[in-house]
């Protein structure tokens, strides 16, 4: 089965109505489950994490962002998050089944969809990135809101992908394909916080670490106890149990154990699946052997087409 | 989410009308999912594996039993494996949400059913057993369907745990509930038969190893590569991981190495957080953080409650 997360992030955190109804717009869509909601009232920005296959996403995230373009005006907007649009940003994310590649084409087709059908401008980023500068999501948010709306029309640079270059009270919205982040931290039995820094700083790829890890040393509640608390923005790339084994053999060179490690938020089971699979060498395991995933497929086949 | 597995064996693996008519009995069943099907003709047996909630699944083999006992007659039937009844065996398996004892539960209200509803005897056995002579199969099969027929209405030992002391054409059923079976091996590099066998006596329970295994070793197609072939039957009690180092660390003893580990056919979702806790130390993973599992769940709760 196709599994595809998709995480959009709105410029409204305070009106319970509006989160409700871009919130609805998604429920809506057969084949599409929304996982979770946060919406943040000093943001003013809410994100929603829903999960389907590739056409019923791409069709929630479209009427997602019709709703958001009709109930958030941007020249009135104000909080405390960067954001370009009533629909700030759209990242698509391969769960299961499908690969980075599938993602860009989602990103595009609803990009095309956007810019046609809502005449918003569309800026594809990150792996849908067409140019350099717009992989990173503060360079295509730079100026926000009002700093773009003043320098699309007569900015060659600022061109969209999609859409015309002229922005409404919409806004622009920016629309991706990124893996999926896994939010892990490893406690370390010490005091010693610098300890914690310099494992962070070893193994983050900023400084010539571990390619796709992001890594920061901190304090915890506990005064005996530090952590190294990371992202790891792409795990087939670099997997947790790597990551793990990096901060465990650094902190054995110090004298220092590892408590625990934590994992903070949803967990895609492929990266389960990697992990068992390095430990015990079970290198012909499959998802597909996993019960809950052969009834999740068995489920999925058995699922209404959405009405895209 | 509760979810738990049914593997009920039918003695019937010849006609195909039959073989069908009973899975399409389970599978009618709201919020039940056939997995797998296996028939085979020597055997004249049939094994089904479906999933669903605790009511979904006690209502779907009640169903499958009530087919069997319409379509197999027991006076007719004849076969390879060893058999008492048109239904033979009903397992009950926690896969997650649920504990033995609540499994215990289901089997009991199963067996009450097929006894008062369809007449047929029926022996609790496995974790469901009343008495210690029933908790393993081949004692509770012992004389088969013809030996059985001539003895329970006069031998008190036979009595059973629910029904009439009396056989019909259907026969009589076990009903129990037993932890997930995991079949697993591990691959040495070495073409030392004998080493195989040493470990895999040195870890079975039943020569004082490891609780809840059960150890052969084999030769492989491979000349160079010997197999400890396993199954295990509680991975609560003695998880893939202790397994996979018990035998890893024999092998090392002897200078062999693990080429790799298999997992033959499912496995339950629990069994892999349970290894990637023991690697990575993240003692705090639950099941539900997996994102498949969290989309079953919302999935389950939209479900219609089955009509039982």
């Amino acid at each position: 089965m196709q599994l595809v997360e998709c995480v959009p992030n709105f410029s409204e955190g305070r009106r319970p109505e509006v989160v409700a109804a871009i919130r609805d717009a998604a429920a809506a869509v057969p084949g599409v489950t929304v996982l979770d909601l946060h919406a943040d009232a000093t943001h003013n920005r809410m994100v929603l994490t829903f999960v389907g296959g590739p056409d019923a996403v791409v069709e929630a995230a479209f009427r997602c962002v019709q709703q958001a373009a009709r109930l958030i005006d941007m020249t009135e907007q104000q909080g405390e998050h960067p954001r370009i649009g009533a629909t700030d940003v759209i990242p698509f994310v391969p769960v299961s089944g499908i690969d980075m590649d599938a993602c860009v084409a989602l990103a595009n087709r609803l990009g095309e969809r956007i810019g046609s059908e809502l005449q918003i401008p569309v800026y594809l980023y990150s792996r849908a990135a067409r140019r350099p500068e717009r992989v990173r999501l503060p360079d295509v948010r730079r100026g926000q809101f009002e700093g773009l709306r003043e320098a699309i029309e007569t900015d060659a640079d600022l061109a969209p992908d999609f859409g015309p270059a002229r922005m409404g009270t919409a806004g622009a919205t920016a629309v991706g394909a990124r893996p999926f982040l896994v939010a892990y931290n490893v406690n370390l039995g010490t005091s010693d916080l610098s300890l914690a820094k310099r494992i962070a700083k070893g193994i983050r790829e900023s400084s010539g670490g571990l390619k796709a890890v992001q890594a920061l040393g901190m304090a915890t509640d506990d005064p005996g106890v530090v952590q190294v608390s990371m992202n790891l923005l792409d795990t087939s790339v670099t997997p947790m149990h790597v990551v793990y084994e990096t901060v465990r053999d650094q902190a054995a060179e110090a004298g220092v154990e590892v408590i625990e490690s934590e994992l903070v938020g949803l967990l895609p089971l492929d990266a389960l699946v990697s992990t068992a699979r390095a430990y015990i060498k079970a290198g012909q395991l499959e998802s597909s052997q996993i019960v809950e995933a052969r009834l999740l497929q068995s489920l999925g086949t058995a699922e209404p087409p959405p009405n895209a």
